[in-house]
């Protein structure tokens, strides 16, 4: 806790989001990044020197999160683990909700691997690699699986997948397999296989956390924020909408614009809102219900498979981002998110995964308490292209011709 | 002719690539884009003063091709129909062939719909709003469907897409589908199918040909040389490899590179590599007989289906892009294609559509041919997600354990 790391002239420290605990970035890792005090979560924090604009907004030309690097608990020497990840694009949607104004989407399926993770695992490798970790181990069934293996066999790590036996659906772990990953089974489910893994991870020398708990990754996440402010002409939005399921992205986007504002770079912070599905909502119950702790939805259920998560790791970050930004949390009916990714895709050519709808769903939900110009980004975190599987494919519908110009007078 | 329009200071003109007739761009667009006097392939010109380095490279803070606009042929005052296509990374390769120390990947599959055609169909929609289009048309089976399909619900028109009646797979459908064109069989084969919608275009006020004889998209394709200049840090590459099937790619990177060196802004162009797989090697064909014309292939065949093209629309251009460049054409097995995809994932992380292995197929053929220290850039021109089905999934090959810890000394 005494001596603490000097990076790019500032210093980082894990802190504990509970009791305070703290310890310097530069020693190796906590085992299971868990407080070694109380066992709760960490988070990274800057203490020392705050980077300026002129840091931090330096070098537009750079197409990944590392041009952020001021603000990210990476040694400078060190090498970056990056397939250029970041700078999406920030779409204005003006026919999805004519009423709001200012509408924005976030596109976050343009990252190497199609989802946000790509932000949060190149920083979290990039500091696996500083920590000489050689196997890269995540329990997962979707997007992180993806994430986790692109970036092992960028930095040419070898990474390890554990799947809950009931959870082996062929869409979300194609990628896992092409780039090359170690996949295992393991019976029970996803909270007894994180557990095995933080186990493994904590007894053999070599293996390295990659789930959410792991703060390196909450770190490049915050990136979206960054980048939001710059794409806005540095200004910050009045709400940032978007799907909560692990809850390490909410907490990472607000932790982001905190950050900006504690810096003294912006003279706000948005308005967190944190959308669910209605059958696997816990955060929406506990803020309903005015609580400091969440109940877990034993069999959580919705079509959106990425929110599908009854047990959040970073239940009490969220609670914690959504209450301090003044936002709050609302849950969607499944029928609402697949018509609003219907909607997305045809009204405004963004094809995105299914809990990437949920937001949009949500805005349409929530319009009357939003003011007509309240600028609103949504975030798509993820890409159509990743569960395919639901756009319905029927050829028997395509109209047979002979010619196209006999459908003119029929159809168009 | 005569009348010719000012755009930005500089002046476009349709020119037809074998007689050299030509036409101002301010005026309709000639119809079916083809020569009035001898019925080939036109392509866009500039006539007048060059763009500058600084009109050029100003904007690097915008995401997407537009920050080029001062090298498009669209008028300043014209509403830009965009998702933020371009600016896609450029990765150092270094385990794929350790042998080559500069060989590099621009990886297009980050575009907004998975491929390099978002480029060219930003262009040729925002021409198509300017020119009035109700209906954008193409005949296609792939990337073009996908990618216009997405352009048109983003400029809130809409699309037709003709698929040749036996060429209806659901892999590459499904983002057409989701972007909510409309999607019609025809009897017949591509070239029918083509044919078919030119007439229409041409025959019905309001109806819009997106195919690549475009010469827009070749214009917004161009664009990739821009960026991989700038990327470089102003630098021209020795050579860019890339697969070629339509053929318009080629064509269209080329010419940006070529106009870089003739507006005065760098001092070489790269040798460009055309790679065909061997099923559907007219080009390589062609170029081995010193023929001036290519002998169409009858029944393509190859896995990497973005290529399977017998008979390439952009022929003429293509071959005189690689003679004029200094380049050449090679034909890749399929075998060798599906090894350079695999290698691409699993040692460098980067997730490619079967076709854009091609390229890396070859230069691990071609080494030999090259110096160490070349610097060689390969365009990898699709997402893997876009035909995932070719990735094996087998949930019985992944062992199925008690507690992760059992694995360890088994196979790790």
């Amino acid at each position: 806790m005494e001596k603490v790391q000097r990076l790019s002239g500032n210093r980082w420290l894990f802190r504990c989001i509970s009791c305070n605990w703290k310890d310097a970035v530069e020693k190796s890792d906590p085992p299971g990044f868990r407080c070694a005090n109380c066992g709760d979560l960490l988070q990274i924090v800057l203490e020392g020197d705050a980077p300026k604009p002129r840091d931090l907004f330096a070098d537009v030309s750079r197409t990944s999160i590392w041009r952020y690097s001021a603000a990210l608990p990476v040694k400078n020497s060190v090498r970056q683990i990056t397939l250029g990840e970041g700078n999406t694009p920030l779409l204005h949607a003006k026919r999805i909700e004519r009423s709001m104004k200012n509408l924005l989407i976030k596109y976050e399926g343009q990252n190497p691997t199609g989802s946000f993770k790509d932000r949060g695992m190149s920083v979290a490798i990039t500091r696996a690699v500083e920590q000489n970790a050689k196997v890269l181990v995540c329990a997962s069934t979707g997007n992180t699986s993806a994430s986790l293996a692109a970036y092992s066999s960028r930095a040419g790590l070898r990474s390890l997948v554990v799947v809950p036996e009931g959870k082996v659906a062929s869409g979300k772990l194609v990628q896992a397999i092409a780039y090359g990953a170690k996949i295992v089974r393991m019976k029970g489910n996803f909270d007894s296989a994180l557990k095995s893994v933080t186990r493994l991870v904590s007894e053999n020398k070599g293996f390295y956390l990659m789930n959410s708990v792991n703060p390196f990754r909450i770190e490049g996440q915050k990136t979206v924020a960054f980048e939001i402010y710059e794409q806005l002409g540095r200004e910050v939005p009045d709400y940032v909408v978007l799907p909560v399921g692990n809850a390490g992205n909410i907490s990472a986007i607000w932790k982001g614009f905190r950050e900006l504002k504690e810096w003294g770079i912006s003279d706000k912070t948005p308005k967190m809102i944190g959308v669910q599905a209605e059958g696997a909502s816990p955060i929406v119950n506990a803020l309903a219900n005015d609580s400091d702790t969440i109940v877990p939805v034993d069999k959580p259920e919705t079509i959106a498979s990425a929110i599908m998560i009854g047990n959040p790791v970073s239940w009490k970050k969220a609670i914690r981002a959504i209450r301090e930004s003044g936002g709050f949390a609302v849950s969607v009916r499944d029928s609402d998110i697949v018509e609003a990714r219907m909607h997305l895709a045809t009204k405004e050519g963004i094809f995105v995964e299914m809990a990437s709808a949920a937001p949009i769903a949500a805005v349409k939900m929530l319009k009357d308490r939003m003011q007509k110009d309240d600028l609103v980004v949504c975030i798509a975190t993820g890409n159509g292209l990743k569960d395919q599987e639901l756009v319905k494919f029927d050829p028997s519908s395509f109209p047979l011709v002979e010619d196209v110009n006999s459908i003119l007078s029929r159809d168009l």
